[in-house]
């Protein structure tokens, strides 16, 4: 595992919601730094959204000032017209990292599961778990894009370092399951 | 007609080429300003090419002064994570608008060619004459992205001001063909 010492910032940028999760890599510690949602749904117009997201992103950099930005890339289902306006908030979140000159990293959701599960198939509770367990915190399941987006940035910090020595420490979900029990539904 | 005064820039920003049309709209003259193409293909990562699709734009705004924004949405086909791509180049090319408070207008690619030819299901050909026509320019053939740009301005043009009296003025497609039967392939 590589040392590193930086600041990840996970971003799960939708027409509706934009999640987001930051962690701290110090040597080989990754630590949760914060995490929240901004709500997009009153912006009843599209150019509204996306200067919302220019704007709330630029002000999370300046918040955490991370050294990287990661960002899902789903690549499955829905109609054309939501993957571009999909798309286009994701191309306003990425450009106020472009503006920084901050490096910016993309998943699939699959990859974002697997690094953090160890199951591609995992679901969104399985993942948020997993993330807490990693974190060694416990943080309100009322906020999956947040949860999401925090998974995202963990995801980039086992690319980084090694997903296999990370498979190996976490256990994956099967051994998560038999040792906690009592969190799952 | 509303009296209007200012400078309206087109954008049809593709991943792999994007393509700029500046008109200037003065009392209830509209005039040809300037046009070309952004080569991305060179590009060989994603988030190089949404870097220089949003300096390319950024510089455009402060060379051209642009009072709009006019922006193509396509509403079909293509596969979802292609999509997803063009989206992002898109939100690259808005963030550099909204950066600047410009405002941004979209429309469907029948509505540019319903407003520059009169006939929705215009070929790309057939807009390029019309606009030509419109603007009392010749322009070179081999940049069809370019165009597209001029023509996304044009139709934003129209629908700011009338386009019935555009219609009613234009004479539309038909009545070009009568008039130009030497310009057609």
């Amino acid at each position: 595992m590589t040392d590193i010492d930086n600041i990840i910032l996970g971003i799960d940028p939708g027409t509706q919601i934009l999640g987001f999760g930051v962690i701290q890599v110090a040597g080989k510690k990754v630590s949760y730094v914060d995490m929240g949602v901004i709500d997009l749904k009153k912006d009843k117009d599209h150019f509204v959204t996306l200067r919302r997201i220019l704007g709330e992103v630029s002000a999370l950099i300046e918040k955490y000032m991370p050294d990287e930005l990661a960002v899902e890339a789903p690549f499955y289902g829905k109609n054309p017209q939501v993957m571009l306006k999909l798309g286009r908030a994701q191309g306003a979140a990425i450009s106020a990292a472009l503006l920084k000159g901050i490096p910016i990293f993309e998943y699939a959701p699959r990859s974002v599961k697997l690094a953090v599960t160890g199951k591609g198939s995992a679901s969104k509770e399985q993942v948020a778990l997993m993330a807490q367990r990693l974190l060694k915190i416990d943080f309100p399941q009322e906020y999956p894009d947040a949860t999401d987006a925090l998974a995202i940035a963990l995801c980039h910090y086992y690319h980084r370092s090694n997903p296999l020595i990370h498979t190996k420490k976490s256990g994956g979900w099967e051994e998560f399951v038999k040792q906690n029990p009592d969190k799952l539904c």
